[in-house]
């Protein structure tokens, strides 16, 4: 068996590409929101459009209920003793709110300049999609060689993890040499890159209550503590002035990174100009003794993801509301136990709580620890071989602020290295509105899946 | 002409209350939330049928037109040598939000146990139209000899004054001896009450702005200034641990009560425990080192009025979101100027954002300063006598926290000694879901407003 050729896989891309996109928009199209209730069933309908997608394509596939969204598995054997590869991707979508804020409807997928623009179009459809293609590609050439397992989840975006449970049950099922995801970005020069680490993430909501109603903030005025002043005061708290948190164990047992990662991290920095371009904002925040890519890639964080309280309308509304909600969720690094900073973060809060007033926390979630990979991983040493065929730029190593919690878990239970690359970039909004992937980041997602998979069964 | 007596004007309430009550409810029905645009028309059709109402009373009325809602101005000749008295009175309402807590529709007045449960109930439709039924009581008697004149305006509860220019073009048409309002609570053992004092306001809208689009906290987080957090740094940085307001010069020139005003004020202690009953909180916010009635009276305070930014629904949503937006009141004390004051908290805002983030003030009002009645006006000592009269128990006398901006603008306007004697009660949940009013507050209203203005004619 020869290995599959650049040049044939880029032809067999061009013949099928109208089709890959009106498979690709069919699959936007189900509004897979998996922390609203009321989606719940688009998240099943999709789940089961992508189940028979795969089953077409030639694999043995399964749904998988869980307490939440169901999982899609998927597999297809391989030569013998060829490596087995687990595939892991989720369907699921963030929300699409502020909805008046899209340009084009956020489940209408659009194409516009060959990028297509929708809720998901990136986050992980796409770049799910043009890996299935590839694969899809692969099985038609007879070129697929690997055992391929499919691992295709609708939680990711929910911060928790009802599969964990599931995925224990299957751990047999789910054995593999390599634990690869198509989830991540290049940098911004558009190099090739290879995720070598994500930050691990837990979240919370807090609700800070006071008096029974919305009270008349002159006649209450200055004699109650107001919920909304008093939550405001606990969130700063959080912080030092100099941006550290303040949060008391918070960094214990932090693991730096070494030498050559730290080096390699800021072999790719932030350029300002382009960073305000895509942000709108230069990257003047948090601890400023770090450069930016170390600080998103080797430090922790607390950010506040929402906070509402009281009146938001036109005008004004004179009152003191009864009650203060916050979400906060903080992203890890090695060394930090997310169970830990859990309560951590809600006992400084705890502490916090003005005389008279109630502090709940509502909900909350350990979404996983932190990832770090070895830089002298085989997979990492032949995913680098086959992006520098299809790059005439260095490949880029990059640790990621994002958190994919599942990769913290998965390759424990499925064994394995973990490999992550991804073409995202910036510009593609994920989690805001106007979310969008190009045609040419889905070509080379494409592209390097294709190859990456042939030559593992070649190898 | 002989006085009249108060059971005559009893007995005349008793005969005439079931039609008095469906009155009151026509007038509640209109939703003249004076805040939103969209209810422009409502108030205007509020302010027609109330101009009507008082025409068929024997009123010469006025719907006079002001940049927002219209005024009502209804005039009536007394004797001639008997003072004249200028009724204020407003018939907008505060918006009803959260509706989804209301009880009963909040523009479908419901009498349930002899309360009255709608938006306006008590403010300020409810005072004012008991006052209205007294007044057509003494004109069918023939026993009102003040000229009388009723200026009741639509934009109280927005914050802003855009009857303040009508004003000064109709000071000769205001002109009067007494300048009176029902839009006052009397003290909670339900003693007659007059209020001797009432805060000024200013508040802003404050808009926090940072990245173009909200951004993934994961890949962002730790690296630029959240407006989030930064807001709530901001708001926090308004008082000090110990309740003060930090705003540099905030205190300047504050008018301390002096030792009489002070010992009357605490001779109406609030009760903690009852307190705790009508607000599910006990007074402990605030500059500690004052009681409770003393510092909504008498000191002035900052209050967050509502905040809101990125995510506020189900489950969670990592972002940091690209606004955040506050709305911020103070309530002012006499030698407190509301236009200092809101650039004093301009100021101090300004000089708290962080590197990155841009602050707009996208929207202020200075409401107006403070008032204080002198204790030995002659027409608190008649209000005092009549309140006497109808109550067993002997009057109280309030500073109240809540402010009525256009009292301490009309007086300078119309001339003429202020009184305030209102009937509201905590428990009426003004400017909050389920307000209400009862027949009995209704009916102390009546009788006050009737024997009043009858004595004052008399005298």
């Amino acid at each position: 068996m020869s290995p599959m050729k650049q040049a044939t896989l880029q032809s067999h891309f061009a013949t099928h590409k109208d089709r890959f996109i009106e498979e690709w928009q069919d699959f936007l199209r189900f509004p897979s929101v998996s922390t609203n209730a009321e989606r719940k069933a688009e998240c099943a309908r999709c789940a089961t459009w992508l189940a028979d997608h795969l089953a077409a394509l030639g694999f043995t596939t399964r749904l998988i209920p869980t307490e939440s969204h169901p999982l899609v598995f998927a597999e297809r054997a391989g030569k013998p003793d060829s490596p087995t590869v687990l595939f892991y991707g989720h369907y699921d979508v963030q929300p699409e709110d502020p909805v008046s804020l899209w340009k084009t409807p956020p489940f209408e997928p659009t194409l516009i300049n060959d990028r297509m623009f929708a809720r998901g179009a990136q986050d992980n459809k796409g770049q799910l999609f043009a890996a299935i293609k590839a694969i899809e590609t692969l099985i038609r050439a007879d070129a697929l060689h690997v055992t391929l397992k499919l691992l295709i989840e609708g939680d990711e975006e929910t911060g928790e993890m009802p599969i964990i449970k599931v995925l224990h049950r299957e751990q047999a099922a789910l054995a593999a040499d390599i634990v690869m995801a198509a989830d991540t970005s290049a940098v911004s020069s558009g190099a090739p890159t290879i995720t070598m680490g994500l930050r691990g993430i837990v979240h919370l909501t807090a609700v800070l209550s006071g008096p029974d109603h919305d009270l008349h903030s002159g006649v209450h005025g200055g004699r109650i503590p107001n919920p909304a002043n008093a939550l405001c005061r606990m969130i700063a708290s959080l912080h030092k002035d100099d941006g550290r948190v303040a949060v008391e164990g918070f960094y214990d047992n932090v693991q730096d990174p070494t030498p050559e990662e730290r080096a390699l991290a800021n072999a790719q920095p932030i350029d300002p100009a382009w960073y305000k371009t895509v942000t709108g904002l230069l990257p003047v925040g948090g601890e400023l003794q770090y450069t930016p890519v170390e600080r998103s890639g080797f430090r922790p964080a607390i950010d506040l993801n929402g906070i509402h309280s009281g009146y938001g309308g036109a005008g004004s509304k004179t009152i003191i509301a009864a009650q203060a909600m916050a979400k906060i969720s903080a992203r890890l690094v090695p060394g930090q136990c997310p169970e830990r900073i859990l309560k951590l973060i809600t006992r400084h809060l705890q502490q916090q709580v003005p005389n008279g007033l109630t502090l709940a926390i509502t909900e909350q979630g350990a979404g996983g620890a932190a990832l770090r990979v070895a830089l002298n991983s085989p997979a990492v040493v032949t995913a680098r071989r086959v992006l520098g065929e299809i790059s005439p730029l260095p490949t880029a190593f990059l640790w990621e602020g994002a958190s994919v919690p599942i990769l913290s878990h998965l390759p424990a239970i499925a064994g394995g290295d973990v490999l992550l690359v991804g073409f995202g970039s910036e510009e593609d909004n994920i989690h805001a509105p106007n979310e969008s992937y190009s045609v040419e980041q889905f070509r080379m997602g494409f592209l390097y899946t294709g190859l990456f998979l042939n030559q593992l069964g070649n190898s």
